[in-house]
């Protein structure tokens, strides 16, 4: 810790006082900045107590669709550490805990016992907030009925399996085409629900562009999930017991045993907005590089707080488990009395729907616009191994480009079996600031399992230098 | 073209007399370069000329033992184009024809007909050398046998098959243990055959280090070859009527019906040295970055030539058709009058044994440290998937890293399923001189059925800055 607060007093000439870290959160990023900072600071010096209110510790919200759709069988192994095994390293964790009021002035924060129903507070002398996200609900009628169910929490997970396995659900609706919504949606195929999939969009997966979002579409309506594009949801029908029996869209009633949120999910920032913590234009809370808030002795990360996109420069909030890890840990190693720094984030993601694998990096060609740049772009359709090997299969790689720089602002690629992970090395060229025609002569892994003689990458790239080439001879610069 | 020479009057002022480009050899290299400066000036500008001594052109050699294997059935998908797809571009190839002689001062090549016999002088404008390169055969009694094979190629390739499936070859020996020699071993035992491996060294793939290679070892045991490592060659048995019967070693005699040597292979530039084009001390010709000689009109691409390793710094000869494509494009484009370079390798290379595969990019330890590098190096253990994801596999993964400045030099994974392209990324961090300090912020796609939260690459980068955290605390720098 830096040495400027009167009550931060590890750096002090005496014998330090024992401080203590007061973590609200179990989940990613929570339970690694705990971890991160005993690791530094034992127990006799820093007391670390967590607060989470849902019935799980450090598990994996990503693999949700997974246990629904039976790929994973048992919900423990999504749970990496269990609070037992962090109350072996001296952290105490307090389950079915919610915090309620941040008390910035007198260092602490109110709990709730989510089941015994009293309340108290807990005094810090460190704050970590990672209060993670709360699915988007659309502000309509029905929208808190029973069976609609957000995709967030693992008592998520647990309650949707139930609804589907247990409970016989029968006809599912999916608001929502992002990555939550098309796992989701083949999840519950793979049960064997009928399932419908509603989006306002022309398109599933707006953070792809609509000619590579077209492919996931095909491939989503492959696996048997009917798919109503172009459609706002207007409200929910519900049973006299509260229950939703029906979604219904501008054009049609689509009845629904279960109803599964895909609209994305905001970070969960009212508590520190609350207590006059700052929060951002996205709605995270805004930290420096070392996960710091501007707030004395409070520090935040995972997704309740905002980023910087390395490419467009402006905040993003992007909620995912590695980004998570990544600031729990990087803030665990600065209040432990370390150095780390989270120096912002790319905009990559993948996903595979059945078959099919999606990946994408950095900036879209809408996001890039906003951002204020002007683009050109190259797809290229290649296959993922040497033509002739077995196995090879057709991949589509697209590139966006800066104008006149030449240089890789994203990349978006649609193809299967060993086609997403290619996205890796196209976050760290854009990441470095490589150009296009810098990447041509990349030095890629080529042998007849793994690739043609040319990459797709590199052929994408020789793609895109040569629209930056043709539009500097066609259109003016400067 | 540069406006240096007196002959080169395609810059010139008046009608452009047609020039010729005569190149030597019709691989990768050879015909790339034909094709990018076909694209750029037509047949009534620039002849273009090629002559090839074997049956093929513009083939995969690295095809050849899935061909051998069976993998991939015919040969002529290992074919990309033939020599009449090249014609009907407008440039000519001539079949069976060998260049045995270059005359600077004249400019013109002597050519001798392999089928024919007769011999001719052709003359040049340009003179492009992709002569490719040539198995390393030990110098040993018996090396030249029939029945003992090099893996260059096609024809290599389908004398190898037409031995193992049609002549009913039982007992293959390979001498060396890099690439080629596993792949060719793995083939033949997917043949059927009884199959040994014999290297001088310790540890096969000599291109990883030893704890790496060990795994490589194991996998190639189980796959069921015979291994006989630390063991010389001494000399080969051969019948009466000259073809090979056994591989002696300094331990024992090995019965082969056929040998596949795996030695290597080196820069065939025996051609342009005697023309007094300068060879460097790899063995290959000296070209600059956009692929020409340090000799007026004459360029070079392929295995034939030497690069600049962007780690180390020094010149390497890499036989590789990756780099043998780029060269040879980046040849053609300046050929054709445009401006491409070639900015040298990573040394990134990877493979596939069966099940397991290789990979590995920049400098192995000992190249490290015969660079001058002092280094540290971690090693981790992790899954390719999200450890409850069906199909997640343990994959090892090795960085160097030099002391001090955390700069990463190489990289080395040995896995299975979906761990080895993990090298492009790597092989792209390195490019960049990225440090793994730098590199543990990296935003690489993570989702369950593609990697763990923390992707194998940031695990490996965390445990490598450690390493040089604790060497920075506990050894002197300066």
């Amino acid at each position: 810790m830096r040495k400027t607060t009167d009550r931060d007093t590890a750096g002090g000439t005496g014998g330090p006082a024992r401080e203590r870290l007061l973590v609200i959160g179990g989940d990613a990023a929570g339970m690694s900045a705990a971890s991160q900072a005993r690791r530094r600071r034992g127990a006799g010096e820093l007391e670390i107590l967590v607060v989470e209110r849902g019935h799980h510790v450090s598990y994996s919200a990503c693999g949700i669709p997974y246990y629904v759709g039976g790929v994973v069988d048992e919900l423990d192994k999504l749970i990496a550490r269990t609070p037992a095994e962090f109350r072996e390293r001296d952290i105490d964790v307090m389950m079915r805990t919610e915090a309620v009021e941040i008390d910035l002035d007198r260092g602490r924060v109110r709990v709730r016992d989510l089941d015994g129903g009293g309340e108290r507070w807990e005094p810090y002398d460190h704050l970590m907030i990672a209060t993670g996200a709360v699915p988007t609900r659309p502000r309509l009628p029905g929208a808190d009925a029973k069976g609609v169910h957000g995709v967030q929490i693992l008592d998520d997970g647990v309650a949707i399996r139930r609804a589907v396995v247990d409970d016989g659900a029968r006809r599912a609706v999916v608001v929502g085409g992002g990555y939550i919504g098309l796992e989701m949606a083949e999840a519950m195929v793979m049960r064997g629900l009928e399932v419908s999939l509603v989006d306002l969009a022309d398109q599933p997966m707006q953070t792809l562009d609509p000619d590579m979002g077209a492919l996931v579409a095909d491939a989503i309506r492959d696996v048997g999930v009917q798919l109503h594009l172009g459609e706002p949801v207007e409200g929910f029908d519900t049973s006299p017991d509260g229950r939703v029996t029906a979604v219904r869209t501008g054009s049609r009633t689509l009845p629904a045993d279960i109803v599964v949120l895909g609209l994305g999910v905001k970070p969960a920032s009212g508590l520190a907005r609350d207590a006059g913590i700052e929060v951002g234009p996205t709605g995270g809370i805004v930290t420096d590089r070392r996960m710091r808030t501007r707030t004395e002795r409070v520090w935040a990360a995972g997704d309740c707080v905002e980023s910087r996109h390395l490419v467009s420069g402006g905040p993003v909030a992007i909620p995912l488990g590695t980004h998570a890890n990544k600031q729990g840990r990087v803030a665990g190693i600065n209040l432990g009395g370390g150095y780390a720094t989270f120096p912002g984030v790319a905009g990559t993601a993948v996903s595979k729907i059945c078959r099919v694998e999606v990946a994408r990096t950095g900036l879209s060609e809408r996001e890039a616009a906003a951002a204020g740049f002007e683009t050109l772009s190259a797809v290229v359709k290649s296959t993922t191994r040497a033509g002739y090997h077995p196995g090879a299969t057709e991949m589509r790689t697209k590139l966006i480009v800066e104008r006149r720089t030449g240089r890789l602002l994203g990349a978006q690629i649609v193809g299967e079996e060993n086609a997403a992970k290619r996205v890796d090395g196209l976050a760290i060229a854009l990441w470095n600031g490589m150009t296009v025609e810098e990447m041509t002569g990349l030095d890629l892994g080529y042998a007849p399992p793994f690739a043609p003689t040319w990459d797709p990458v590199l052929i994408a790239a020789r793609k895109a230098a040569e629209a930056v080439e043709r539009d500097m001879r066609e259109r003016p610069g400067e």
